[in-house]
């Protein structure tokens, strides 16, 4: 772990017990049944715990979307060809792909870094934040070395960190690269032992015979590398992906700045877990969004101990579900700040004796 | 059933597959894997069925939250005394409540109607289509007559006639009416066979003792009554409330304008099941919202065959639940008029031959 990352670690804190009583207390004066908001109510007070503040307002907002390329394409993993990669990241760039419809949608800004794609990408809008082009092949060695995955984690540091100093108070997660959903099934196996085919999905859609081989290189992954599950910068490097390492560093970043991060699906969730695993204080930052189809997602979620909202069999990544999830969180934001309270409106509380 | 109920009916028409069609073709076209934006597909093309619009736009919508009391409430079956009824309708009115907050949020309008509260309640806000101050209590005897359910029902489908000529087109359900749990489990039971304990619930948060009882009450009311589960107005009467059959009407006027109608939790559930069964033909034009967290709101959505996309264990009614899908809506309608497609993107298409 470089000096600069393990510093960044040590700035993430518990999160504000005090803050969380206040929304609690506040919660249970609106007129409505004690608890009768459910997740919304949830939201609410961890959202206090993070920011500190009883009634935090978290109305600028970005899905960061981190673009890297796959090595293990080569082995025919993938429904799509790889350079769908940097066509989407230009779909992004230009406001057309799912994620800047419902990013708009939400009133939220899409960030998108270049943090590994194999091409030469250049535009006004793009962050540009490549480590390398591509992984290699996972199947046949590391994904990458330690430091390029400890410098992909940075890139996602630095992109979270010039935010925040801009004014964002809430992100989502995001990510484009043909390939990921087979590191992200790795990740979950080499942390949790998951046999691969309870970890590894269709992705973008492929079919029985094309996933029996995805498990297969899955597997071989796994061996070929040993990656060490006690190690999680080694899982990462070994069998992660640059976006993935990308997103850690989202994640560590967003935490140690006690800013909110939503984490979107599969892909997300295996940065997610990533993340917990080097800094076990990270999760209380962390906001379940949607279940996806994908299907090691409920074992990643369940590892995380993340409550999706939405039930959508959704299996798109981007950050879709992750800015779907924002109108949620405004929602449970303005409950606090605009219902009346039993007092205000003259409602009778309970019979039990309120 | 009365003639003009029964001319409402007769317009309830099918879906139109051509416009569905349409909309599925476009959603192909769009730069995704096919169908990985899950049931926000399947939503934008049951909205193009329902409105015979590929891409229909449909800014204008409401909640309509229908008000009434429960004479059941004298057996001692909620945890909060009846005077709540009224005190939460001028709390809507004020804009205080949950489903106020929510509706700013979601950018929709709150119609509030009085179809028998007991209480006189006047506001210039209130739409007052006040049937009876009340039901009677459906542990002696029917709740009201048949009469009296038919009055109610046309209270909903003229709310929704109105709404409709002044420009909305989409539509929630909404409620009110302390003890409406207990009727709406009772409806549930007539209409299903379903056991008693598996249909009441915990309500606004009674205890392990009151539930025993409620469930009680709820047998007590079905021996009493024998409602004809062949016969929906004979349920409705018998052991329904006044503003569920306000509800029925909500749902059936809807039906009948081709207009979409988003379905809250438990009680509007069975409200929706009681309108199927008055008129099959409804089911397409009903929209799930949330899973509730209300005992036998499982149940009631299976019947209706209603998938929820929200699952935020909320438990609050008032059409909280039914607003905040709204906000899915306006995402599955935005994805079909703002997304690129793959030849306007330059993006490559699955392997397998596209």
């Amino acid at each position: 772990m470089t000096e600069q990352l393990q510093r960044l670690i040590d700035r993430i804190q518990p999160v504000d017990e005090q803050a969380m009583q206040a929304a609690l207390q506040h919660q249970n004066q609106l007129t409505k049944p004690p608890g009768s908001l459910g997740l919304l109510e949830h939201l609410a007070v961890q959202l206090a715990g993070i920011t500190g503040e009883a009634k935090p307002l978290l109305e600028k907002k970005a899905v960061i979307v981190m673009a890297g390329d796959h090595g293990v394409c080569e082995e025919g993993v993938s429904a799509f060809p790889a350079e769908v990669t940097p066509q989407m990241v230009h779909n992004f760039l230009r406001g057309g792909a799912a994620v800047n419809v419902l990013a708009r949608e939400a009133g939220a800004d899409v960030i998108c870094v270049d943090v590994g794609v194999n091409a030469d990408l250049a535009d006004p809008n793009l962050q540009s934040r490549k480590v390398r082009r591509g992984t290699a092949n996972m199947a046949k060695g590391p994904a990458m070395t330690r430091a390029e995955a400890e410098a992909a984690i940075q890139a996602g540091v630095d992109t979270v960190q010039e935010c925040v100093q801009s004014g964002y108070r809430l992100f989502s997660t995001g990510e484009m690269g043909i390939g990921n959903t087979t590191a992200s099934a790795a990740i979950l196996c080499a942390f949790t032992g998951l046999p691969a085919a309870d970890a590894v999905g269709r992705g973008t859609g492929i079919g029985d015979a094309q996933w029996e081989h995805k498990c297969s290189v899955v597997r071989r992954a796994l061996e070929v590398n040993q990656p060490n599950a006690e190690d999680a910068l080694d899982v990462l490097a070994k069998v992660g992906g640059l976006e993935i390492a990308g997103l850690v560093g989202v994640i560590l970043g967003a935490a140690a700045n006690r800013t909110p991060v939503v984490i979107d699906g599969f892909i997300s969730s295996a940065a997610a877990l990533t993340a917990v695993r080097l800094a076990p204080d990270v999760k209380p930052y962390l906001i379940g969004s949607h279940l996806s189809e994908e299907r090691g997602h409920a074992a990643l979620l369940a590892e995380l101990e993340l409550r999706p909202c939405l039930h959508l069999n959704m299996r798109l990544g981007e950050g879709t579900g992750g800015v779907l999830m924002f109108q949620l969180i405004d929602a449970s934001l303005r409950i606090m700040r605009e219902m009346a309270t039993f007092a205000e409106a003259g409602v009778s509380g309970k019979d039990d004796g309120q």
